[in-house]
């Protein structure tokens, strides 16, 4: 196997380890020795990639923005209406977040920040195209979208704090859509699309 | 002043001190020594009252949940239907919890277990007003009770994680019935109620 291969699965190896103990036992708790145990990675090895588990954490937060990024361009590029394209992009976030642990590790490593109001670009997001909905027609008249973008970022955050192993997640991510579409969307919207 | 009404004095201020610093720095970093400082109290005087940090802790967490149950008696005793029944109760709460730190304080450390899926009663309340609601026609036709209590729960969980502080969330709580009573009360309730 050439160097270079190997040293991007020893780097990914190490990522999804730390995502393990993390997601399992949280940040603080995690420690160096733990992650080469679960890793099967030597300290040398382990060294060459990362400075620290701060470094290894970052990685991961980097990693989960690139993929929220991704995501965003992807669902917007779509075409489809500001509504729809919410409801996408909040549903497949919620997919690979119940399923990919270096994801949600990276997530959860990011919303660390949340209670300092730096938020993890989420709201921001919901507030664009909630905004967009509102100029195309899509909410009922009345509806504040600013204000229905920031329940519905409360009610999927409050989703992630109450199941942390975020199993069943997009089950609950479509209950917040069911109850929150319910309240702000024209019934003809609802009608085509819900 | 008699010894007995003294020691009441002294046992609050030391709850209160301690409420103070969980919310300020959270409650694994207060010290017992950081209590003292910040409630004039000497060691001697704690012990008296409290065996340890922990000892704190549970007592602001029944102080919470007396207050809660109180509410939930007074609120369910007034003869209101259901639905607003649930708004004022929630109302209430988000009001006090703004201004009592020591409520404030309760309801985190309460809420430190929710995470392991034993809740601290909020969800079962809104689950049975809820149920009461559809129960009485409140609700529109072809709206989950269960569901809607959960996203309600969530919403509210989701608006208390991310204003920490608890600062603006009367206003917050407002803003998630808005929406989420505009997704299940049917048109007469909101005519009438909202």
């Amino acid at each position: 196997m050439p160097q270079q291969r190997r040293a991007k699965i020893t780097r990914r190896t190490i990522l999804a380890a730390a995502a393990e103990e993390f997601d399992a036992v949280g940040y603080e708790a995690t420690t160096l020795s733990t992650v080469l145990r679960r890793s099967g990675i030597t300290k040398g090895a382990f060294y060459f990639h990362f400075s620290s588990k701060e470094a290894v954490a970052e990685a991961l937060v980097r990693q989960y923005e690139q993929a929220r990024d991704e995501m965003w361009r992807r669902w917007t590029g779509r075409g489809l209406d500001p509504l729809s394209t919410a409801v996408g992009l909040t549903r497949e976030a919620a997919r690979r977040l119940e399923h990919d642990v270096t994801l949600r590790a990276g997530l959860l490593l990011a919303c660390r920040h949340i209670c300092t109001d730096v938020g993890d670009g989420w709201e921001e997001m919901l507030d664009e195209l909630l905004r967009r909905s509102a100029e195309q027609g899509q909410l009922r008249s009345g509806v504040d979208p600013g204000e229905a973008a920031r329940v519905l970022f409360s009610a999927l955050v409050g989703t992630h704090t109450i199941g942390m192993n975020a199993a069943g997640m997009p089950e609950r991510v479509e209950a917040v859509w069911r109850v929150v579409l319910g309240g702000v969307a024209r019934e003809d919207w609802l009608l085509v699309s819900g």
